[in-house]
């Protein structure tokens, strides 16, 4: 028998992999790809195929999900096998149900752990980790939710930062944009009026987080509506209460108004 | 000018550093590794010296913090310094500060991410990472604290699991075990009597995540008060409410009792 190693990318390109991955992937006897959980700016397969000397099979969605991960599963019961996958392996809930039903069939399971938004998310904003609250994703327009704002709502009664993900579709290149999801909040503002989300509020929108060319803007809604962060994948940041020095660093590294001091506790 | 470059190395031993990380040390002009703010139980700085051609100076707290991380500032003044830092370099806030202090001096500063708890957890345990509440220290006796109770509470309250981080003292080889932290909570429950920590509660315990040798036990809360967890470091999660393939999956991987069915929604 076999096993089931899941491989964390990290959040990039093909070298934010860990040198423990790369051992992995390179001792293994069969290896997979999936790059539709998230979107990794600068992954190249080919540099990537020769950095380990193999070509990995990249799965879909439809034969990882669908199909019951079937494919990786019987390589994984002869052998090793090694799942690649974007970020940190289970950062995404998908890939539970694969190692549920690999442990079902008797296949070990191992993860070797990637960097991931979660995290990085500290280092990008300056916002101390332990201050954030539950995390949410703002949805594309057709699954409108009203979830994000009650989250953003909630965390922000206790003074904690939300770390929003904006949805991606990586299959279809779609990724909901900045300006998207912050008119989508303000619109259940209006609608709710908790004061939460408005064009005077400040957020921080990040774009190719972990990438040498990320951007992050803290600035009032109103200005971040307009702003063009450039290429994918994006997320927001709604602040709580803030500590002097996260304020700090927000105007340091990511240009916010001097304003954003009202937010000192 | 030069610049200052914070490299995260992730959860477990020498190996666990990005490529894009390895890189950057070696094309470094001066690097620089703490090891205080987090415990790498498997790192070997012999190997990892191999690994990357070069030996990195190790800096104490004291030279970090209390002397504002000057020896750091004047190498990346003069050219690239690497500073490595354990996990992903901004989870632990230490070094917000001394980043701030390189842009006051003009010095530009870059992060390559590493894995982290932060995220890991989510992989080591089978839960739901958007589902975490805010996270929260366990300090040792000495700093008795109710705040991690008021988390915990906090979040199982909007039905949010927290992740504990136990204190440690890298430098007197000081670790806070599960039972200490465990008992701790239950004095203070016996004080406070939300019923949020009690013996018949279910936790789960880990131990040093995202190595080959983690041990992670979900069970009640008497019973972990007695398991021999091993070597640190160590981490506690409280759950709040689980969808089933939570529940599944700390059964499967935790070794949870078949009760911990009673957390499902």
């Amino acid at each position: 028998m076999g096993e089931l190693v899941f491989v964390g990318l990290g959040l990039y390109d093909d070298r934010d992999i860990s040198l423990r991955g790369l051992e992995e992937v390179k001792s293994a006897d069969d290896v997979f790809l999936e790059l539709y959980t998230n979107f990794l700016p600068g992954f190249s397969l080919e540099r990537f195929a020769e950095i380990c000397g193999k070509v990995p099979r990249a799965v879909s969605r439809t034969e990882l999900e669908e199909n019951g991960g079937k494919i990786i599963l019987d390589a994984a019961k002869q052998g090793k096998a090694v799942l690649l996958v974007p970020g940190d392996p289970f950062v995404a809930t998908t890939h539970v149900a694969l190692r549920l039903e690999a442990a079902k069939h008797g296949v070990k399971t191992r993860i070797i752990h990637g960097s991931s938004i979660v995290s990085a998310v500290s280092g990008i904003s300056g916002l101390h980790n332990y201050k954030f609250g539950r995390s949410v994703t703002i949805p594309f327009q057709e699954n409108y939710s009203e979830l994000p704002y009650e989250v953003i709502s909630q965390n922000q009664a206790l003074g904690l930062h939300t770390l929003c993900f904006l949805d991606i579709n990586v299959e279809q290149r779609r990724f909901l944009s900045v300006s998207e999801a912050l008119k989508m909040l303000l619109k259940i503002e209006e609608k709710k009026k908790k004061g939460v989300v408005t064009c005077d509020a400040i957020a921080i929108g990040i774009a190719r987080a972990g990438s040498p060319n990320q951007t992050v803007k803290a600035d009032y809604v109103r200005v971040l509506l307009k702003h063009d962060f450039g290429a994918p994948p994006y997320s927001i940041i709604f602040p709580g209460k803030l500590h002097f020095m996260e304020a700090e660093a927000l105007m340091y590294f990511a240009g916010a108004p001097a304003d954003i001091r009202r937010l000192v506790e």
